[in-house]
């Protein structure tokens, strides 16, 4: 057992109104590290979304870098407090650059998050790739019901990069991937995070319209990867997805615009704090 | 004749002003049913455009999927609903996954539509690779004036990827582009989209302030290829530009700063509506 | 002597407060300048700050091309007024783009523009790629105080790709770079431009919320630029750094949240005018 799941070793026995009661303080207490320590997080993603997810890091404290030629690669998987790597629009160079990190975060224990994007039937290379990166054991798998559903092992016909399953049908089988990581997380309606130390965690709220905004479900990824930084895995799913889940709430209390909800979302991402949490945290186990 | 003509089989001794009444109660038709498909769009597009062309399409309630290697190209192409190719940032991988993508959908006749940034004779790499693109007959070629111009054989001097020619010198040189494709649509102070099938459309409106928002150009030819998805491509190039040029307007008659106006143009392509597009919709036929 | 050093050729016996003012008149004849020439501005920049230097650029008045493949480089090199080469996400094709296009700025002496992100120990391939296009004489080189001041041959110990050097601290070291290019900015809570012809010149103004958002850096690079197509480097760099520190000045009056915060900085861009630089502007000379 790591030191990371030691300092989970929930008895499962415990009281699950307790248990809500830990993991919502282990939330504002990772937020308030975050503040702290501003942890530098290695990013690779894709196109689409590499202004938006450094913005969104940026507005939450941490500090983004967006390092993906395989020359550089190690060296900065080596100094980054976290890495997040996303399969969106994968290049070669990008691919082995992406190879190296993985690598050298499995070699030194540094926290990292995979986002399969696409995975699946259709999309051959991505999925192969995501298959070779598997093998180094990501911290943290995270992505949306049919991309993790498909890599558990459920064939299933996802709509391009987007999701034609719900997350609540796949969480029971996303289990089995827990072989190779410490964490699953899968976005939708409601969210799941999955693992062997907590019961399974069900996030609610967020908006309609945030997948709507293009690459929300890619700037979660990288800020699941800033929280792992300060906090163990668990909490570190759950504090990015809250954080989200909040924002994207509180946003579209404020408009029901896309345009509008995108900057107020933003707005919303660095308001947060504790007081915020507690009053706004909507969240149950499974 | 394919299908796709057969259905826009206008008599042109119609009455202009029904034919003007009829492509109105047809784009009104091609938004609704953008609403209920969402149409899954192949996108490769530029390093500039790729966040904000997501971004229009999503607000607009189509289904954007950047997949831009050689290596999913044509797999892609066959599932999605349409396509878009820009020649905004070319990489040699984009441009092998273009070509690819392009002889696909010409082979199983998906919609698809060529941007040809910065065609001409600074440029030659792409302006070559335009060439091989449209021996695959793409389906709506769209651009600036400049861009258009040069394409048709008329040998101008653009301003790198802007334009130095107005739109109206273009049109009427643009036609012999009929040989290749289906329909050509030109953007600029006004637009023309021109075709075999209907007389030339000169659409009005949009804002002074659209083309200081980057890549606004390369959004509108991904938004076509979304409506090629739900209409013939004349119908599609005209509610795509009257989709663009009425949210200009609006978003124009709310703020007359960029930033502002950046964000007030993605809320007015999320809120357009037919009752929106009845009132609005500026178009003449030539 | 180069004719860019002829005319401003100043007695540094000049009083200074006459220098002030010489200057304050020199940044605003180069506003005006950019709003009438809008001067083309080719481009390398990072996938994170594309976009956004674009809407800067266009913001401001200039004529952004984001043109990176070595195929064009170097046709495109000599029709703009001006070029910005930025290390923040480098790719192998790219890198050949931005040797070709520097090689061919020095031999024709066009100027262009340096922005070594990341520049350091730890990412040892740009930091080459960054020596290699040192050695065509940028024309002003900028950066912040670790990465000026690791060029500078100061060995230091950046945070990734920000800072952990205050600009204060390095601008006398950087002195030393002046011997391969004509003007040095360091951009910090402080900026600084340094020359051979002009005292250090000291801007003030900004806002603390500015480093929070993505890619300023980079716009500014880009935007240095923009002002070099029309006024002497130091003039140059003086006025883009006043043009972000009045914006970001006045922005922050507006909001003091990040996602709005971000529109009210390009909306003030875009509203900056003589008036205003003479009432925000704050420099001193050292």
């Amino acid at each position: 057992m790591d030191s990371a799941r030691r300092t989970v070793n929930i008895n499962m026995n415990t009281n699950l109104s307790q248990l809500h009661h830990d993991i919502l303080e282990g939330v504002c207490d990772a937020w308030t590290a975050l503040q702290q320590q501003q942890p530098l997080v290695h990013i690779m993603t894709n196109a689409v979304a590499s202004n938006y997810v450094a913005n969104v890091l940026l507005a939450a404290n941490a500090a983004p870098a967006m390092i993906d030629n395989p020359f550089e690669a190690e060296n900065f998987a080596r100094i980054a407090a976290a890495i997040s790597l996303n399969l969106g629009t994968p290049t070669s160079e990008q691919v082995q650059a992406m190879l190296i990190a993985a690598q050298t975060a499995n070699a030194i224990k540094k926290p990292w998050v995979l986002d399969p994007v696409g995975y699946g039937s259709i999309l051959h290379w991505r999925s192969e790739v995501t298959d070779q990166l598997m093998a180094f054991q990501p911290t943290i798998v995270r992505g949306n019901a049919s991309e993790i559903g498909t890599l558990a092992g459920k064939q299933v016909t996802g709509k391009g990069v987007g999701t034609t399953l719900d997350s609540s049908e796949v969480y029971q089988q996303a289990k089995s991937l827990l072989a190779q990581c410490q964490c699953i997380a899968i976005s939708g309606e409601s969210d799941y995070i999955i693992s062997q130390d907590y019961p399974v965690i069900k996030v609610m709220g967020g908006s309609e319209l945030q997948p709507r905004v293009t690459a929300t479900g890619c700037a979660l990824g990288a800020l699941i990867a800033a929280y792992s930084a300060v906090a163990n895995p668990v909490i570190a799913a759950t504090a990015a997805h809250l954080h989200f889940a909040i924002a994207g709430k509180r946003a579209a209390e404020i408009t029901s615009t896309l345009g509008s909800f995108n900057v107020a979302f933003i707005d919303q991402i660095h308001l947060l704090n504790p007081e915020i949490i507690q009053q706004y945290a909507d969240f149950e186990l499974l």
